[in-house]
Order: C-alpha cells, then sequence, then structure tokens
C-alpha cells in the first residue's frame, strides 16, 4: 500500500516538528498522529536525551483509546530499544496503532530492527518517505552515529609557504576580511570549537562565531584543551557557553567526551600542536586551510609533526574544493581513504 | 608619411630574419632595403654580439651605390652608439638611406638616439610600426635590459603545508605528473637553470627539460651555486650545455655575470636554501609553487628563512593565476610592488 496524500503532508509537517527539538546525543525526531481518514489527531517531537521520544509524546496527548487503528507517521524508525524510556515500537503497538510511515531507517545497532517489531505485531509499515529531507535535519547525528565520535573539521590559516605568523609571532592578519568573516560562517555551524591552552595564552580568543562585532544565532561551546590554566580573565571565559577544560592531550577521550554531551560536530580552530595532534591522531574529518598569498619563512609552522617520517606515510588528501575568498584560497579536503584506487601507487 | 605596403610587408620579413639571430646579451633584429620602388635589394640579421648589427649586415650585401635613396626597414630603432661594431645610424646614413622605418624604440640609454640622429641628417623616420609584434620578439631582452640582470622565476614543489619532502628526505614524487611535466616546459622556456650544491649532491639532477626521455628542443644552461664541489660523475656534467659553477654565494654578482653572457632569464630550481636566498635578496621576479595535495608536517621546509622578521616584512604576493594540474595546483605570482594601493593596509 502507498503512501497517501494525508500521509505525505503528515511527513512534512512532522520534519518541521523534527527540527524544533535540540541537536544533541539523540537524533531530532518528529511524529504526527492521523485518524484512519487522514485526520491529524496529535503531534510530537522529541526534546532531547531523557525526555519522550516523538511518537510517544504524541500518543501522550491523545485519550487511551483514541490511537487505535490510527497511522503514527515519523520521520525516524521507530525505536526497538529500552534506554531511559521504552521501545517506541511497543508503545506503538500497545496504543493500538494499525500503520506506521517513517522516512530514514534508524542505523543504531541497538536501537534499530524497530519495523520489524511492528510488522510482527501486525502493523502494517511503509519506510523511505521523504527519506532526503530526513536524512538532511540529522546529518550531523547520523555522521556523528556513523563514527562513533563527533565530525572533527581541522581548520588553519597559513601563507603560501606554510607558515601561521611571522618569526616573531605577528599574525594578525595574515589572511583577508573575507577569509575570516567564512572562518566565523565555519564556526557557527559546529556544535563545539577546541583550542590548545597555547593558543588561548598567546591570543586570548573569544571563540564565538561574529558577523562584524555581532555574535551570530549559533555560537559552539569552546573547548580548551591542554595541561596549562587559563586565566580567570580570559575572554573564552565570557563565550556564551561556559567553556569545557581538558586537561589532558588524550584526544580519543576527548571527542569521547563530547560525543556523550551530544556534541555532533567539533571545530578544530588551532593552534598549530592541537591541529597536528588531530591529524596524528587520524581525527581529521575535514581540512579547511586558509592559505594567503603571502611568503613569510621562519620558524612558525602552521603545522608542526603530524607523525609522517617518510613520503608512504604522507597523508594524501582529496580536495573537495578550492574556494577564492578575496585574495585568499581555501582549500576544503577530506584525508584520501587508504583504499582509494585514484591514489594506488601515488605515493 | 604614412608606413606603405611594401613597407609594411618588409617589416613582416624583418620580424622572420630577426628570430632567425641567437638570444643572448644583444637583442635579436633584423632589417630588409627597399629600393625608392619598393623592391627588396637586401636583407640581414643580427648574428649575436661581436658581429655585425641587422642593418650593417643587410648593407653589406649591396654595391657601394646601391644604397642611395633607398628605405631600410628595421624591427628596432638604429643604434647610436660604438661599441664593438660602429653606430648603425651612421652607417646608414653615409650609405645614402633616404627613409628608416623601424618599430621598436632601443630602450638603452647609451644606444638610444639613433632616431634622431638620422633625422638630424636629413633622413626621413618613421617608428612604431609593428611595434608589439617586434616586443614580442625580444621579450625576454628588454625585461633583462629593464631589470638590468636576468629575469628570475623561482620555483618550488610543495605539500600543501609548504613541505619539500618527507622527515626522512623522500621527496620523489611530491606533485604528480601534470605538474612535473609543466616544470620541464617552463624549464625549456628559460636561458639558464640554477640549483644549490647541497641539491646537486643531494639529488644529482640532469638540469635537462624533457618530454618524457626526450631532451626538448631548447636547454637551458645549467647553473651550480655553492661552495661544495660538484663530483666528476653528477648527471649535470652530462649536460648538452657545459655547466656553469659559481663558487660563492654573492646573487648580485652571479646575475651581473650571467647577463654579461647574455642570459636573459633564470630558473631558479632549488633547493630549498637557495630559493630562499633569492627570495630573500629580492631576486624573484616570478613564483612557481606547485602546491600538492598532501600534508608532511616536519623539518624538511620548502622554504627556510627568507629575511622576514614580522607580519610587516611579510612577502607579499600578486597571484597571477591558480593553475590546476592533474591533483596538484600551481601557483603563479610575482611579488607585490611596495606602493601598490591594493594592498596598503594589509599587513
Amino acid at each position: 500500500m502507498a503512501v497517501n496524500a494525508a500521509e505525505r503532508d503528515a511527513m512534512v509537517r512532522a520534519l518541521h516538528l523534527a527540527a524544533r527539538g535540540p541537536r544533541g546525543a539523540n537524533p531530532q525526531v518528529g511524529a504526527v498522529i492521523l485518524s484512519p481518514e487522514g485526520r491529524v489527531l496529535a503531534e510530537g517531537w522529541h526534546q532531547g536525551a531523557g525526555t519522550p521520544h516523538a511518537e510517544v509524546d504524541a500518543l501522550s496527548k491523545l485519550d487511551p483509546l483514541e490511537a487505535r487503528g490510527a497511522t503514527a507517521v515519523v520521520t525516524l524508525e521507530p525505536c526497538n530499544h529500552t534506554g531511559r524510556t521504552g521501545p517506541c515500537a511497543v508503545a506503538l503497538i500497545e496504543a493500538g496503532i494499525a500503520r506506521v510511515v517513517y522516512a530514514l531507517d534508524d542505523p543504531g545497532a541497538v536501537s534499530g530492527g524497530g519495523a520489524d517489531r511492528l510488522r510482527a505485531s501486525g502493523v502494517d509499515v511503509e519506510s523511505g518517505e521523504q527519506a532526503e529531507a530526513a536524512h538532511a535535519v540529522i546529518d550531523g547525528w547520523l555522521t556523528a552515529q556513523r563514527l562513533g565520535r563527533p565530525h572533527v573539521t581541522v581548520k588553519w590559516a597559513q601563507s603560501l609557504d606554510g607558515r601561521a605568523a611571522a618569526d616573531d609571532g605577528s599574525s594578525m592578519w595574515i589572511t583577508g576580511p573575507e577569509a575570516r568573516a567564512d572562518v566565523h560562517r565555519r564556526r557557527a555551524e559546529a556544535d563545539a570549537i577546541a583550542v590548545g591552552t597555547g593558543t588561548v595564552l598567546a591570543d586570548d580568543p573569544s571563540l564565538t562565531a561574529r558577523d562584524g562585532d555581532a555574535l551570530l544565532p549559533h555560537q559552539p561551546i569552546p573547548v580548551v584543551i591542554g595541561a596549562r590554566v587559563t586565566p580567570d580573565d580570559a575572554a573564552v571565559r565570557r563565550h556564551p557557553h561556559t567553556p569545557l577544560f581538558f586537561d589532558t592531550h588524550d584526544l580519543h577521550a576527548i571527542l569521547a567526551d563530547l560525543h556523550s554531551r551530544g556534541v555532533q560536530s567539533l571545530f578544530v580552530e588551532g593552534g598549530p600542536t592541537l591541529a597536528s595532534a588531530f591529524l596524528a591522531a587520524g581525527f581529521a574529518d575535514r581540512i579547511l586551510a586558509y592559505v594567503a598569498p603571502v611568503l613569510l619563512g621562519g620558524r612558525r609552522l602552521a603545522l608542526t609533526d603530524i607523525g609522517v617520517g617518510s613520503l608512504t606515510e604522507a597523508r594524501r588528501l582529496t580536495i573537495d574544493e578550492w574556494v577564492p575568498l578575496g585574495g585568499d584560497l581555501l582549500a576544503i579536503a577530506h584525508p584520501v581513504e587508504e583504499t582509494d584506487p585514484q591514489h594506488e601507487g601515488a605515493a
């Protein structure tokens, strides 16, 4: 049985509802309950870890018998897993839902299988409706699920010859205003932004995402990594979000901690030591290198040691795009997969 | 009196004749002597320093009285200077030439002024005929005249993060085949190609310009700079041209020597020490940076110290073109002139 017009409309609505929920450790999900005639009976959405899932939220707005024979339209496959809440599949079955239309399969090894459970109980199930739009809503969450950690962007600015600053440390500004504005826009797309304590002490960055002097609507959570103490009057302490401090260089542990907090994407802002550590550890899903048309020479390198001893160990990149920004050039890249046949034998 | 059709045709011919001469310390010049009716009486071209100038070469093919009342069509203003040969302006006057049509003014402070001398003796003079084409024929010579030294291209290949090699020294190959072929084509456009002795000892380069294994028609003269001795069995000693060895780091003296030998353009091939020395000294008219999509980190920098201590001293570049070459990117650039208003305040 194909998806009907009322169900299609309900999915559009459910996707809007999903987006009301917060980005975090759980996916954003929306649900609409329809009567057999296609009338909207209830709406729900997930409001974050520890609160009811979208389907349960919607069902909670109905009288006990009102959902019998109804259709649930949900943006993600109902879960089959008892976490802080019970399995949604069971809740739907117990409420007497006759049909479920959902967009995306649940990728979770633990939470998946809801559709099978529903079908086993005689519920009619349709999947894939508006899947692309549903994917876009929770793209960051899906990526973090796939990686098992936040998606990491490592960003740096450099002279053409790979320096972050002149020998005396002066680096304001190597790149021009267009490149700096681009950095702020991309900061605003991340859940968190990381710097090393060296950068905090040297540059005292605010780690806010700004348009000129104005704060952009979304601000990434500031993350400070390293053993040295951040001064009480550091600008990062005046950030709209309380900073997270990690007194460790164990990036694996840091990423696991951020993942558990619902951080889906991390923007590694610098400096050279931290950027190089993420590259050396293989935790760089995306690279943003802002290249200024200037030569500096000297010792202030944008990257230090990234664990490459020989050319066969070189970190080969796929350049997704070279973006001209004023006089500067942004390289958007990602590491070449080991098995990419295009690069076999290139080293 | 305007230039007539026979004179225009003669200038086309004279430009072809000019190109027969060798590139060198003197410009390539061609000349055609026309009878008053527009018939070609004689042709000549300059065959290099110490040999007759084009006008004199053409006149030498005529009987003593044959040039009386004739027109000389020349690609460059006849010289007014006694060097290894006498002034051409005087030779033309003494031969009884009634009219001179030339393309380009002589830019030389010493050799210029021939047109004035001709006019003062009653010769009819027209200048500027096909000047653009004439400029193209001796572009390299004009540039070297303007600079007072050879035009210098500094070339290097680097990883995105500015390394020339991995920490163990392995560098074959950072860039791909398209970039390497481009380097060979550009080598073949230069009169000479320079490396430091460090590169000779480390890489034993042949310094030839090749298409695959085949030598390209024009080969630059190899120039080896530095105090260390080039081994007897070094590849550079098998170059089609005998190498020039400079046991000095005085780039000013080296360029003056090359200029006196008629080298109009020098391609600085590397390594990092030599490239950085040319940049530090301000002797880099054009920069070719071949950037490979790879990260290396570590200590093997494509440029070392270029004399920049603070960002205000940064060597700002104008990027003439970013050229994609396979997976690599070539930055063709030149140093920003100090007075360029576009860059005021950028540092």
